[in-house]
């Protein structure tokens, strides 16, 4: 086989073949097709796609190019759960503990990743002494005996997808929903879950940018998973404002907390809810959307969702209290409110923004290399929807610096005020399955 | 300035600004872009195309990676020729002769390359001594006291357009439109030439398989060429049976005696007569067409031609002796008839059939560090629209094996035989200025 003739096949819009996939995939994972073939390839797939059964083939052998993860010492359905990535997004942190407490092992693997905060794994490390480098056979016993753990991507999980994607990244070719969904899926499916949720974020703060685009890549993953034997269903939800109130680190836990207490802002409760209804029911738990609904929203009020996390947190090494007190996580030393100039409505809050802003402060990583700020962060006090008098606080952002003028200015520049009450989109749009 | 920005604006149908494809090709020769940049960046022109600015551009770019040759030192209007390649193609070794017997001084410099026979230079060292080392002071001195020198390429000619061309081969990115002309128009503008004419062969044996698409590519040439100040003229040709009755090194070299005497294949004579008029009118040497072919026929019955090859070839070393007397040139031990099985007419002759059955004997190289053998080759007796009757013999193989099986079937294979007569296309399509 010449990887040029497989370029040249994609080039004029052909179909490859299972074996050729293999093979491309196997040449990407140990070397020997040149980087430079491979993204011409990957540009040529930019511009004809990829049949279905091809997406289904690319993410076979993403799986099959390194280690895959044996839940198997797991008693129960296995549900995982992914989000394409937002701004203010804390669900996992909300929906492990809820499902959890309701009977479903949960056993998560979570990247630390780039983007505006860390990923679950750094919000979880602002609580003092929690970590995650658990074996496989501790990260085992942990479900086990809690029924939740969080462990860092450990082994090789998918070696040719982290390749695929450093190139993707410097050729402009990341835009490509069978190469998204192939990636997203890959990694999950070496990760040895049972079952999928997917969180596919949609709006301005998201990959996604339009509903259309977001129904395309989660209809091929949901495609993907179910033709390769693993139930996934997916949720199209909102991200044209930041989740929540809270976008950094503590700030989310903080805020999670607050959810699992029953607190929490309505939008983000209702998307943990939705995820969490559908994973039970993936986890053979409860028979119906409705009885699930019923059961987990009794649970978040019953203080056993916080229960869970309380006792999982403590299972891996974290300071209990700091759930109990969240006052006592990282505080960053600054406070500093962002004023409204004038009075009226919130008409929008651009989530990308907000992102950026909390990117700037400190709180997640522009390199590979880098590393978070667990306590900076911005609080969101008025959301889409809100009346806000000329001179109130729209939002505090919580930082290292005494008068962080970039990311005061981009906050503040998210915001839209208007007179006439805006049309505020759903939180979930629809559910693909 | 960073690439992946330039490979997503080609990307999104986006046009690259001058200085944009200037840092680009800088950084395509002193390595500083990364390949799989250049190739993403390659396949995103081969689905977009660009815009004739864009392609002038890069072809001034291209030119100025690299040396460029001056020929200030030579009196006259230095015209040079190029042909975009084809099967039994000695054109330069006819018209070279003849446009500088005209008095137009020709300074050719020539690659060997790739294909079914050698290049111009290969052939010419069919002959005993021929050497094409002259440096540029001797080079220079050889065109203003011979009229008439062939050198083979020296220096850093264009060496952006060696890299990029040796990436496309491999990333299926070769056949656009942009590329070809930025890269044969590139290595024409640094080779110091006042005027252009290029025979762009149209035809199954070419690598443009279609009019339209030759003349797409002609066009953007001849526009490339004027655009930089260059006059350029396009003779679109036919390459759909070889051209002439020979192919190979010493067998082009005797085929091109051949003309220069008058007794040329008409096809192949009226090809070089109406190149050579073209260079002769641009090199100011006539006024008309009409003039310069009625001047060029004058010249090529009177033997000055014939003459002017002699001694061009003597003067670069060669034996005289083998021009006077072409049987003395390299001759292949074993001389094979291809039979006809039926009687007929014949319908076509697979160019890219023979050319191919000619490398297979040894006639060109198929990688950079091969060599060619002189000597082998291919004589066609029958042409496209001549009688042939059962067991008589359409052509003849010059081989060093005593059976080359292959090249003999690949050789038949080529030719069909049909009972009515075939519409030949005419030798020369159009002449594009």
């Amino acid at each position: 086989m010449r990887m040029v003739d497989l370029i040249q096949k994609k080039r004029d819009q052909k179909t490859l073949a299972t074996e050729e996939i293999n093979w491309l995939i196997r040449g990407v994972t140990d070397g020997t097709i040149p980087d430079y073939q491979v993204s011409a390839w990957l540009m040529a797939v930019y511009f004809n796609g990829m049949s279905r059964q091809e997406t289904r083939d690319l993410t076979q052998a993403i799986v099959q190019s390194g280690d895959t993860i044996q839940l198997n010492g797991i008693k129960g359905i296995k549900v995982d759960k992914h989000s394409t990535g937002g701004v203010g997004d804390k669900t996992s942190l909300i929906v492990g503990p809820l499902v959890a407490a309701a009977g479903v092992p949960v056993a998560k693997m979570s990247g630390r990743g780039l983007g505006h905060t860390g990923g679950t794994v750094d919000k979880l490390e602002s609580i003092a002494g929690f970590h995650t480098e658990l074996d496989e056979a501790a990260f085992i016993e942990h479900v086990n005996k809690y029924k939740l753990a969080i462990v860092g991507q450990t082994g090789q999980l998918a070696p040719a997808d982290k390749k695929l994607y450093a190139m993707r990244d410097v050729t402009a070719t990341v835009d490509s929903i069978p190469l998204i969904a192939s990636s997203i899926m890959g990694k999950k499916l070496a990760s040895g879950a049972d079952a999928i949720i997917l969180d596919v974020k949609v709006g301005n703060g998201a990959f996604m940018k339009t509903l259309d685009k977001a129904r395309e890549l989660a209809e091929q993953m949901v495609e993907i998973g179910k033709g390769l034997g693993k139930p996934t269903i997916a949720i199209l939800s909102d991200m044209n404002e930041p989740l929540g109130y809270e976008v950094g680190n503590a700030n989310e836990v903080k805020e999670a907390i607050e959810v699992l207490k029953g607190n929490g802002e309505p939008r983000l409760t209702e998307l943990c809810l939705t995820i969490a209804s559908h994973m039970t029911i993936l986890g053979g738990v409860y028979p119906s959307l409705n009885e699930a609904r019923q059961a987990l929203e009794e649970i978040l009020h019953s203080g056993k969702a916080l229960n869970m996390l309380r006792t999982f947190v403590e299972a891996q090494g974290g300071d209990p209290l700091m759930i109990d007190q969240p006052d006592k996580l990282p505080q960053a030393p600054h406070q500093l409110p962002v004023l409204s100039d004038k009075e009226g409505i919130v008409e929008s809050i651009q989530a990308d923004e907000v992102g950026l802003a909390a990117m700037k402060l400190g709180a997640g990583r522009e390199t590979k290399e880098g590393s978070v700020d667990h306590s900076v962060g911005i609080t969101l006090v008025k959301k889409v929807g809100d009346r806000v008098e000329k001179g109130e606080t729209l939002a505090f952002i919580h930082a290292k610096e005494t008068n962080p003028v970039e990311a005061l200015n981009q906050l503040k520049e998210a915001y839209s005020i208007s007179d006439e009450s805006p049309s505020v989109p759903p939180i979930i749009y629809e559910i693909i399955q």
